[in-house]
């Protein structure tokens, strides 16, 4: 299954290192993207969990995609090759999903459609990883955890090509970790935290928009996988770019709904309704990505 | 099973052509119905997908109705009859879920209390359409969906009973699906869009309430489906008019959050404060419901 | 299973009449519990159902703790031994799900982790109500529900142990029930309603705080009934004053945001960020617990 990933497009060279990391090159890319998403409104299918459904749904809605919450076997051979990209998260898995996760991952890498993974609290048991890191064997365009996840991800990865190697990456940071295991998986790896961190393996950009309150409203991680998807699925050739450009404009939606909010509930709405109304000028001003040293 | 809704007490002969459709009529009949809902609180038992529960049950508690999200086959017989009216919407289907949703339906057809079936996607595969299709031959009191949705019920049940029928209905519009769709099923049909449709076969009116931006937030029409179930739980024999109520009630909730709301997430919650506030006056002046030509 | 409990620490004695029964103890307590809980922040796993799942964690969230939504069997082993309370909820119940509520309810028996039960429409049909008896016999730390709920329990229950005692319990009312129930189950029961009751089945408070509105919001109960959760997770010697301190917080938080709402879909996003920016001067001042005669 995996060697169906060789079909894809190859990814075209960065850009020269003195734009690529700066916010010349990444403020127009961000308000490309995001136009792109709001003209073609490209159909995300979800496969994800319970408690995030609604706002996953809303998020991806308010920023110009079409959410398709579909995750029954039975239907996903007719419909996911309509989709533009698939987002899958594990947050409430139990056995009876999982077929329908990988199956939909099969056939997003069948039909050369980008596909994100969300791999939420991959650590917290052995079926959950074990689940994960089947699923990264189906080679996700993208997977964005935060550092726990990202860490838990690289150490079961490293386990299961190399046994007995837990001391060595004991003191890995989570930046080392998300190389490392963007250049196993072939998968582009963003950790969200204070600075979110995306990485190919070999380049690495923070995404430094964001706010600490955003961590106080459930789903927030899921709901931006969920954007990343929708990002990707308009510039599928560049998925390092896009995943960088939808971390930047939720976190920036996420700044502005801060200045109106009072606590964590009216950010939830706020973020949404900024995300919606995102403006040009707004995005060249604000938007801050830049290199990681 | 579908004879059980030969049982059903008749619709009363319609009102006089030139008051039905006109606002004196159907703005009085709104608040009617309203005031309905509000003083006896319906229990409204809604088989509904993951995505519209949260925003399903606050609408139905907002409207005035009792909202109980049981969806187990153990306790359908048990429970399905102390309900008023039955909310059945197809959106995160599985095979699982099916038998629960048919056994609803027929409990419901026994004891005769209406239901109201969504149809969501109902294209989106040869599975889900199935699904619909067998639903439908359970004969709900009203369904309701967009476009998209009626016109695949429409074709899917033209073939089924008449194979090879493809090129004659390609040209049908969405009006006419849904008057045939109504005749075949003996449903009452209602079409969601920039103006809602809402026919029993013969006769058709269109309700003009609701803003653009509630396609903007996900589950609003899986909320209007369950409020229809309310207010035809308080109107039983005139499901016609309850469907055109309750779409314009809704309606006129969006249009009232619009007022207030900063984007999809702010015209949410307005949309659900107005629906609890809506008062006569109100009503009386902006219900705008009239006759299809 | 039952004997495990038997390990648990015994409560402390009661605090003295004089003072247990007034805000002086109660008020300071409550800003106690609540430091405790932002400090610690305490992962409480909620099994909880489709329609709350994102006001639990949210509310969670918003009171400092750590939501943590698992509920497959296949985690439940590794996972909630680390976690500091439990949380389940039977509202959209189905056979498939109650061995993992069983299983998480044994294994936090066994790791001396407290556990909360939200019994919802415990009479709605047979088989949930056997279900909810079952989770009873698993001796739940606190029972939280409504009258209808609570008093379901106490019949169930009386008729479980001794047969045809239905005109014995006919005219009891919720306070007498709720306190048998807490004998027969060794549980500390909190009944909701316009003044909420908590009782060790000698003691009882009556919490004075919440606004009306409340009950226009789906998941209000189920939300606070996880609040109980993390306030006993921080102070499980005392389960009976967590759980009174609790309701309070969240009644609270509910009159604050009741200063803004419009209805109840902005009463519920104000509670959010109240509860999220309760003070101390505000608690000590607004907590309102008194002994019930």
């Amino acid at each position: 299954m995996e060697d169906n990933k060789t079909q894809f497009p190859q990814q075209p060279p960065p850009p020269p290192n003195d734009v690529a990391e700066t916010n010349k090159f990444w403020a127009p890319q961000a308000w490309a993207h995001l136009q792109s998403v709001r003209r073609s409104s490209p159909l995300i299918q979800c496969i994800t969990n319970f408690v995030s459904m609604d706002l996953v749904a809303n998020v991806l809605l308010s920023g110009g995609a079409s959410p398709a919450m579909l995750h029954s076997v039975q239907e996903i051979p007719d419909f996911t090759p309509k989709t533009h990209a698939l987002c899958i998260n594990v947050g409430t898995l139990v056995p009876d999903w999982l077929p329908a996760m990988k199956m939909a991952a099969q056939v997003a890498n069948e039909c050369n459609k980008p596909w994100v993974l969300d791999p939420v609290a991959a650590g917290a048991s052995g079926f959950r990883l074990k689940a994960c890191l089947d699923l990264l064997k189906l080679r996700p365009t993208v997977v964005r955890g935060n550092g726990s996840e990202i860490m838990a991800l690289f150490r079961g990865s490293v386990d299961e090509n190399s046994k007995g190697a837990d001391s060595l990456h004991e003191s890995t940071d989570a930046i080392e970790a998300a190389k490392s295991l963007a250049q196993i998986s072939g998968s582009i790896v963003a950790v969200s935290g204070a600075i979110d961190i995306v990485t190919d393996g070999h380049r690495v950009v923070g995404v430094k928009n964001g706010v600490p309150m955003l961590q106080k409203i459930t789903a927030t991680g899921c709901s931006v996988t969920a954007l990343i998807a929708a990002f990707v699925a308009i510039d599928p050739l560049r998925p390092f770019e896009a995943t960088a450009t939808a971390l930047s404009v939720f976190g920036l939606a996420g700044e502005i709904g801060m200045d109106m909010a009072k606590g964590p509930a009216s950010l939830r709405m706020y973020l949404i309704d900024a995300l919606h109304g995102l403006d040009e000028a707004t995005i060249l001003r604000r938007v801050n990505i830049g290199k990681m040293l």
